[in-house]
C-alpha cells in the first residue's frame, strides 16, 4: 500500500488538502448494521475544529461532514463509508512567498524534495494537522462500534503542556472534565493555568509541547497479534502518523527502563468478582502484544508546533543562502489540546481493526433473518 | 496480513518457536544481484546469541544460519530469502509446571487465553526473544543490501542500563567500542560499571532495563510516507514488535513536550559543501515522516525483563487462587545488551522497505546483460 | 483488506452504490508530476455511461466526474487521487417490490443473506455495474499514466456477441472503428448486423452474452511477479471483479488445451529491428508470469444480463414458495459494448500497479530541481 | 507484497526452487485447535508427486514432508506453520547448455530479462512446477481445516485431455475413480484412452494439453467479497498462479456468452429440505462475487508442457541469431494429472482464506477452557 491506508479488516483510507477541495476518507471493512448518521460523527469533528478557541488556530471552517456511501436506513451495510468535508476559509497568499524559504522542522524541505516540487504546499497540504479530519471521522465511526459491541469506552486526556503535568486524578475525573475546558485537561483549575500558559506562548509568538494520554477501558484479552502486529505495535504506527507526535509509551514506558524487575512486574490476584487481575498495571494493558483486560493505557509526546511568529533562519533554496524568515499564517500555539480527540479517534481505529480481525466483533450485527 | 509478517516491498516472514524445531524467517522483495551467504549473515547472529557473557541467559545455542533458497551462484535471484536456525539447547521441563501459574508481566496468560489453551508454551514460545533470531537474519541481510546500494551505516548502542546513562560520547564512539564490550556500551569505562551493576542484580534475582538508542547514517532524503506509512511509524510499529520495549521516541521525543518551538525547531543553514543542512537535529532526522537527510536517530525503552529468581504472586489458574511462584529456567538479568544488534536489524529492515518503496533500490543490482 | 481496494503500488478504493449519492475512488500511489485535469478522466467516463445508444440501459446520467484531491497546479502531486460522480436518475420504487423475490442469477439473495438484510439492494446496490464508473476513473487516469511514461497502448472490443464473431480483422482495425460503433466492433459491418441482434432480443425481454478481446501493445518485459501476483493472476483477479465476467483466457488460452506442445509453443526469432521476438503469440505476451515484450492478448466472457423482462420463476421468500416475476426497472440488454471501456480501464489499472511494482514507472515523473 | 505470498487472513508464502535445496510455504492465519501432523499432508503430496507413473516426469523425489513450527502437542498453536520438502534427485547438467538458448514458451527469457540474469534457471527455477508443492502443503492443510470446520469437500478431475473429454458422469463417480487412475479422470474407460494418448505423445516427443474441473460442496452462503476480492476473483488469481494454466471459467464460462439471459438465468425454487436453491447452476456457485450455496464449479485450462523432445527455433542470446534446439531433461509430458491436487489444494487455501474473512471459522477451534 502506498502510505494513506491504514489496516486489515477496519481498513481507513485517508485523502485530501489543507487548502484543497477538501478532506476525508474511506473505511472499508465496515460491519452491516451498525446505526449511523453524520449526527456520530460531527461531534468528534467539533472537538478537533479549529478557531474554538483561544489556544487554537483562528481558521474558521464549519466542518460540516457528509457521509457518501456505506450507509442505508440508517444503518451501515457492509460497504465502504466515504466521508468528507469541505474546505471553506482557505487563505493560501502567503504559501507562494514560502516556496523557496522552507519553515524549519515543518515538511516543506522533505516533502519537496520526495515529490519533485508537484506537492501541494499550501497550508503544507497532506503534512497539514488537517488531513486528520479524515482520521476523526473515520474514528468516530470505530468508537461507537467499539462501544455498541464490547462497550470500550476511550479517553484522553492532556497530561502534560507546556511543562505542567496533571496529577492525582481519576479517569472518571478526566471522563467528566476533559471536554469542558479548552485544554481538555482532566484537572480544571490546572486546565486554568495551562490555558494562562498558552495565552503567553502565544504573545511572545512561541509554542508549547506536551504529552496526551490515553486510557481505554473494557477490551476484552486477546487483541494484539504476537509478533508483528503485537497491539502497541500498531497504536505506535498510528500514533506516529499523528502530525507532531515524536514518542509513544506504553504502561510505565521509559520510566520501566530504570526499574528493577521486581518493581515493574505486574502480579496477579483473584479480584471480588473472581476475575484474575493484576495489583498494578505497568503494562499498560498490554503484554506478549496481546491486549490483558486492564486498561489500556499509553502515551503520545507532542513537540511544539514548529509554526512561530518569531524571526528563525532558514535557507533561500533559490540563492542557496542562509536567510531570516517569520513564518506567516494562521497557527496554533499548541495541538495538544486539539489533539485529544485526534488520539481517542486513532486508538478506536487501531482497537476496532483488532477487534474484527480477532473475531470479536462480526461481520453483521444483529442481523435480519433472511 | 495475520500478524507475522512485515513490510510492503522488502517483506519479512517470521515463524518459529523457541523451544520447537528452530527459528527462521523468508525475505520476500529481496533485490536480484546482491551477493549473499551464510557469512554475511552469521556475525549479526553471533552478537545476539545467548550464552555469550555473564550478562546474558546460560542457554548455548550455535545459532547456525542455513540460507535455503533464493540465492544461486553467490547472488540473490528476487525470489525469496528462507534462512533458517534449528534449536538445540532445549530444556523445557520447567514449563510443564508453570501451565496453570502464569508468570507475571509475561505473555504466558494473554497468550494462552487468545489462543485457547493451544499455544506452544514451552520457552514463551512466539513470545519469546528467540523469535528475534529471524529478525537478525532478515536484518543482516537488509544491512547489507542498504550499506553496498546507498552506503547507509546502523549502530546502535546502549544508552542507559539500570539508570546508568552514556553522556558525552560520539557516534564515532560507538561505532568503534558498542560490540568491544559485553554490554554494548559507547564508553567501555562506563560499560565495566553497567556490568558490575547487571552481575550485582542477577545475584540478588532480579534484572534490569535500560534504553537502546539508534543512528542511522546516509540516508537519501524522500524515506517514508506522508500519513500512515511514515517512517518514524513503521520504525514505531517495528521497535514495538521487539520483545520488551515499552517506549519509542525520535529526535528531542518526550523532551520536546517541555521545549517551545523556538528552541525544538532546527534551523537551516547551508553547509560548507553547499548542503541545505540544519543546525540541531531534534527531528531525529525525520521531518513530515519524511527522512531529512540528517542522521536518523531514535531510542526504545527496554522493560526489566520479567523473568527473575525472586518469588512473586500470581494465581494458579486451576484453583482460582493467589499462590507465589519462583520462575524457572534461564534468562537472561538483562535484555539491553543482546537488543542491540536486534535494533540495528530491525531498523535495517524498516529502510530496506522504505528505500524500496521509495525507489532509491532498483528490483535488479548491477544486472548482467541479457 | 476486506474487499474494495485493489493493488500494491497503484491501489484503487472503490466506494458508492447505484441509488445512493454517487460513485466514486480514491487512487493512492499515483505518481507525482502527471498533468491531470478531469477532461483527462471523462472521455471514459462517457463512453461507459449508460443512455448512449439503443443497446444499452435508459437511464440517464451526466456522468461528469470531479477530482476531488490529489492535484495540484494541473499536475498529480503524489497524494491520493478522489474522483467522484453523483447519481442523478435514480429510481428506485421497483426495488422495493423485489426485496422479498430475488432476482435469478443477480446478488440479490447471496448479498442479502451475506449482509443480514442491512445491504442497500436499490439498483443492485454494490453489485451494479455503476460501481465499475469508478473503475474506470482510476483506469483513466492509469491509461494517460501508461501512456506518458511507457507508450503503452490499451484497445478493447467486442470479439463476440450473441453468438456473432468478429474475425480477420487488424489491431488497426479495432482501434479506428470500435468507437465508431454502437457495439465496440472492430468490424463496423458487422456491428451494424450486432446491433440489429441486440434489438430483437431486447424487444423479446431477453439479453445477451458476449466476448471482450483485449489487446495492450509496447508492454515492456519484465511486468508480473513469477508466482502469486504473476500479471495473468491479476489480470484474472481484476477481470472477475467485473460484474458478469464467468471467464477469462489467456493467448490461445482455453484452445490450447487441445494443442500440442509443438503447435502451441511461440519459436523465437531476431527481427529486422536486431529485437528477439516469438513467431506467434499463443502465449498471450506472458510467459511465466512475467510480461514477455510481445502483445497482451485476452478475452474475458460476459454472460448475458439476468435482468430480463421475461417472466421468470422465484422464491417470496416470505412466503417461502416459488413464485412468477417479471424483473422491472431499466437495464442493458447487453453488458458488452458499455464492458469495453471498462475493461480497457481494468487492464490499465493493474499494468499501472506492475509497472510502478517492478520500476518502470518512476514515484516523481520529470521532476522539478530542489 | 512483492509475489509471493498470497491471501488475506490465510496467508501462504511460497519459497524455493526446483534445484535448489527443497521448496516449502510458510502458512500463516491458521486457526489453533486444528489436529495436524505431516500424515495429514503427505497424501497429497504423494498424488502430485513427480515420476509415479507413466504419464509423468521421471524425476523420482521422496517429497517428504516436515512441518517445522506452529503445531504443538498434535495441534496447531496459531503461530506460523512452516512446512517444507527437501530436493534429492536434482540434475542440472542439462541446463547450463540452455543459458544462452531461451526454450520456447519457457519462462527462461522473460525471468532472465526481469532479474538481470540473476535467477536460478536450473530446472526453470521459481518458473518449474515444483513450486507448486508448496501449494499443495499449505492446501492440504486449508483442506483439513474446511473439511473439519464446514464439512466442504473439494474434488477436481482431468475433464479434458487432448481432446478427449469426460462426459455424463456425476460428481460421485469424480470422487470415487479420478485417484484411481492415472490421469485422474472420473471415467475408468476414457481414463485407458487417455492414457494411451499420452504415451503416444511422449512417444513421439511431444506434449498435451487439457482441462481440470474442480467442484467444491457444502459452501457456505457469503464466501467472497462483492467487488474486488470476489468469490471468482480469488480463486482466478490464484488459478492464473498455477503454471500452464491459461484460462478460468466459472460455471457456464465461456459458453454462457453465446447463450440468452432467460437460458443461463438461474432459477430458484424450495427444494424438499425446505432450502431456496436454484434449478440449475450455471452461475458455478457464486453470484454477485459471493458463494450462493450451490456448488462450486469452476474449470481451468492447461496448455501442452512446452518442454517437448521435437526440434524447435530459438535464438542463441548470445550470437542473437536463430538456432535449433531439442531441450533435454526429464519432463511431463502433460501436467493435466499431476495438476489435479494441485488444483483442489490452490481451491482450499482460497476458500480458507474467505472462510475465515467471512467469520465461518474462528481463530480457535473447539478451545479449552483458561
Amino acid at each position: 500500500m502506498p502510505g494513506n491506508i491504514y489496516g486489515e479488516r477496519f481498513v481507513v483510507v485517508s485523502f485530501g488538502e489543507s487548502h484543497g477541495k477538501g478532506v476525508g476518507t474511506v473505511v472499508d471493512g465496515v460491519p452491516a448494521g451498525l446505526a449511523l448518521s453524520e449526527s456520530d460523527i460531527q461531534p468528534d469533528l467539533d472537538l478537533r475544529r479549529p478557531g474554538q478557541s483561544i489556544v487554537t488556530t483562528q481558521r474558521k471552517e464549519g466542518d460540516v461532514v457528509e457521509i457518501m456511501s456505506g450507509v442505508f436506513n440508517g444503518r451501515t451495510t457492509g460497504a465502504p463509508v466515504m466521508m468528507m468535508i469541505r474546505n471553506l476559509d482557505v487563505d493560501s497568499r502567503s504559501y507562494e512567498a514560502m516556496v523557496n524559504t522552507p519553515r524549519p522542522s515543518h515538511a516543506d524541505l522533505t516533502h519537496k524534495t520526495k515529490y519533485g516540487g508537484f506537492n501541494d504546499y499550501r497550508g503544507s497540504g497532506r503534512a497539514s494537522a488537517r488531513v486528520t479530519a479524515g482520521f476523526v471521522m473515520a474514528g468516530a465511526l470505530a468508537k461507537k462500534l467499539l462501544k455498541e459491541t464490547l462497550g470500550i469506552e476511550i479517553i484522553a486526556y492532556t497530561l502534560e503542556l507546556g511543562g505542567l503535568r496533571a496529577d492525582g486524578f481519576t479517569v472518571d475525573d478526566a471522563r467528566k472534565n476533559r471536554y469542558s475546558n479548552d485544554v481538555r485537561s482532566p484537572d480544571p483549575e490546572l486546565a486554568e493555568r495551562m490555558k494562562q500558559m498558552v495565552i503567553k506562548c502565544r504573545g511572545e509568538g512561541d509554542s508549547l509541547g506536551g504529552i496526551v494520554e490515553c486510557v481505554a477501558l473494557n477490551l476484552p484479552v486477546g487483541l494484539g497479534e504476537p509478533v508483528f502486529n503485537s497491539l502497541d505495535s500498531d497504536l505506535a504506527q498510528m500514533a506516529l502518523s499523528i502530525p507532531a507526535v515524536k514518542g509513544v509509551e506504553f504502561g510505565s514506558g521509559f520510566a520501566s527502563a530504570k526499574l528493577k524487575g521486581s518493581e515493574n512486574n505486574d502480579q496477579y490476584y483473584v479480584d471480588k468478582k473472581g476475575r484474575i487481575t493484576a495489583e498494578t498495571n505497568n503494562s499498560g494493558g498490554i503484554i506478549g502484544g496481546v491486549s490483558s483486560g486492564m486498561p489500556l493505557v499509553y502515551r503520545l509526546a507532542f513537540k511544539p508546533p514548529a509554526s512561530i511568529a518569531k524571526k528563525q533562519k532558514t535557507v533561500d533554496l533559490s540563492k542557496k543562502k542562509q536567510v531570516e524568515m517569520v513564518v506567516p499564517g494562521r497557527h496554533d500555539p499548541v495541538v495538544v489540546p486539539r489533539a485529544v480527540p485526534i488520539v481517542e479517534c486513532c486508538t478506536a481505529i487501531v482497537l476496532a481493526d483488532h477487534a474484527i480481525r480477532a473475531g470479536f466483533i462480526s461481520p453483521v450485527l444483529g442481523g435480519k433473518s433472511t
